[in-house]
Order: structure tokens, then sequence, then C-alpha cells
């Protein structure tokens, strides 16, 4: 996501459209990206520290966004699945 | 994000990178968006319902997209944050 400090004239566009098509009460929208990483092999502690490392350096722009890494199971599958927000 | 059947370009020229990088490992890749919306009053299970049409409505492409919402809480403010990805 954008840093809070930087405009988001995306996000703004989206909460300026929202009372006149009936949603009333959104005090803020702020638009950004999301990554999913599908690992193999178990996520413990370096690999997640390795997708911290790739978020910061490729996926994030950390000049002027912000990133969270989040672990999601994924049943179903061998591979656990990731996501990284920036 | 993305349906799982829909084609993401973006998301294959991450995972492509990567090996050059020096990040091995990374199945897959998918590139989305994310909305945070901040919400006036409680986030009750009406307000979940209308920011759901919201997002099914106007935030995703439900024809090429699947969404989520998530309520986080947003400690230091009153309004408590929700979060939409497409």
């Amino acid at each position: 996501m954008l840093k809070p400090e930087i405009l988001d004239p995306q996000g703004q566009a989206v909460q300026r459209a929202l009372p006149r098509l009936g949603y009333q009460g959104i005090t803020d929208v702020r638009q950004g990206k999301r990554f999913e990483l599908e690992l193999e092999g178990p996520v413990d502690d370096a690999a997640l520290a390795r997708v911290r490392q790739l978020a910061e350096t490729f996926l994030a722009n950390t000049v002027i966004e912000d990133f969270t890494v989040r672990v999601e199971e994924n049943a179903g599958e061998n591979a656990e699945n990731e996501v990284v927000t920036a």
C-alpha cells in the first residue's frame, strides 16, 4: 500500500464516487497491490525472511510504499500460500 | 485477485524474473489489487454486507476476479479499517 503520507488519486477517485453510487459512511479508500506467492516446501522463518527481503527489494517501492507479509495455508495443496501486499 | 483460470501476465513476469534475481523455490506468483476502506461507525454485519456488495459491484470485476473482505482493527483511531482485496 502507498504510505499514508503519499497521495493516492485512484483511491480518492473511488471514494468520491461512492456517495453517488449509494454508499455512505466510507471515510477513506486506499488502493494498492497484492501479490500471492506459492512456495515450494515449508514456510519456515528462513523462507519468510527471504520473502520479506524479496518484497522489500523487488515487489514494493519502499520509498513510497509499505508492505506486509502474511501466510495463508493453502488447503488441498502441498505448497503453502504466502501473501505479500505492497 | 484474478481467478485461477485467468492468465496473469504480470504475475508470470515476476515469477520468471525471480530465479535470475536469486530467489528459488517460488512456484507461483499472482498479482492483484487491494483496497483499504475506512468506515464510519462500527463494522457490524450490516456494514460488512454493504462492503461486500460494494466490492462485488464496483471494486472487483467478478467475471475475471475473486475477492475477499477482511476486517482489520485500526488501533489508535476510532474508525475501524476494512480491507477488500479484488
